[in-house]
């Protein structure tokens, strides 16, 4: 087990989520270039396209995050995320509980939990949860119901488990070495490269600047 | 497999579709009432529910549908379906696709696919389908996508499947005895139930409606 967390929290190092605000094949061209970058894992979120654009858009990116080896999430729907082969699945407090996915997709599969709080976190740690995502660790325009508890409220957080984790929330080239020191396995984002206006060298910046603020 | 057809073309006599345009409270509330008044199966259907509202409604949906011996399915979402412990999934055209949802959810659960032509219908069978939807009988509000084919055209449809199927689109009190001699199980609606003023008596009406046209 120890060794899987250490290699799932190296697959967190640059972790992207795409899809909001952007077509299907927006997001295939975005992403490609964002894997050649340097992205170590790609979440695909999207709550306004139907079942088949996501599944379909999900079966694409399994070729594309693998032939990269990056991982591929989806957020909430388990069942495309199973049906396409993809890595594992995103749960926020909102979607399916940690606990039901986990006793649909087996002990193997990779299942993201969110908690802001310490006892959210050992929730879905004690739930299954493989790792947390976290945050929202700086004001943002994305989420813009995200408490922002910042690097500190992270540290304390990601204190209470010892899964691998991301910080989450606003975060951007500028602002990645404030992170330093804060528990946490990567990060996440999506506007930092979704929106640049090359998502390969803004990948390329990002995960220069992680080396340089966690260490290689 | 003849006697498990048999079985899901009884269960699928009067098919309630609910959740659009309904709190989770009110879907419970009105298909409590409409499972006293008869209706043999449930679909939870809602695209704009979060994924923790629909698993939590489907969750108890199951305890009173299996109270009244009614069969409960979700719409699109094969996750909360199997997670709710629910007894099939009914998949649209633009939802997650037959055959990857049949490999996921195993043989003995229920599939339902859509299919508004022969070579669909044909295809959905192939795929793994249970039953097939199939309309729209007549114009409706609901879905004003909708493309109407016609008790007619339905009775085309299917004709070239062997598979149980549910009449869907603009059904109400006034037209049920239009589908008789369409070859349909068992007819699919919403709006007749759960805007009625008592949806117990809707539903009670409509069984007694079904038993006339299509025979006990």
């Amino acid at each position: 087990m120890a060794a899987d967390r250490k290699r799932l929290a190296e697959q967190l190092r640059l972790y992207l989520i795409c899809g909001e605000g952007d077509t299907p094949d927006e997001v295939l061209r975005k992403t490609a270039a964002a894997l050649e970058g340097g992205v170590t894992a790609v979440q695909l979120r999207v709550k306004s396209w139907t079942g088949r654009e996501c599944y379909n858009t999900a079966l694409a990116l399994k070729d594309l995050c693998h032939a990269h080896g990056a991982a591929l999430l989806v957020n909430d729907r388990l069942d495309i995320a199973l049906a396409a082969g993809a890595d594992g699945v995103h749960l926020g407090q909102k979607d399916l509980p940690v606990g039901a996915a986990r006793q649909i997709a087996g002990p193997d599969f990779i299942i993201g939990g969110t908690a802001r709080t310490p006892e959210l976190a050992r929730e879905a740690q004690r739930l299954g949860a493989d790792y947390i995502g976290c945050g929202a660790a700086f004001g943002t325009a994305t989420k813009d119901d995200a408490v922002v508890i910042g690097p500190e409220g992270i540290k304390e957080v990601l204190a209470a488990v010892e899964i691998p984790s991301v910080a989450i929330g606003g975060i951007e080239l500028a602002n990645v070495s404030r992170l330093a020191g804060c528990r946490c396995s990567g990060i996440s984002l999506s506007g930092a490269v979704m929106r640049a206006a090359d998502p390969r060298e803004a990948a390329k910046a990002l995960m220069r600047e992680i080396d340089k603020s966690f260490g290689c």
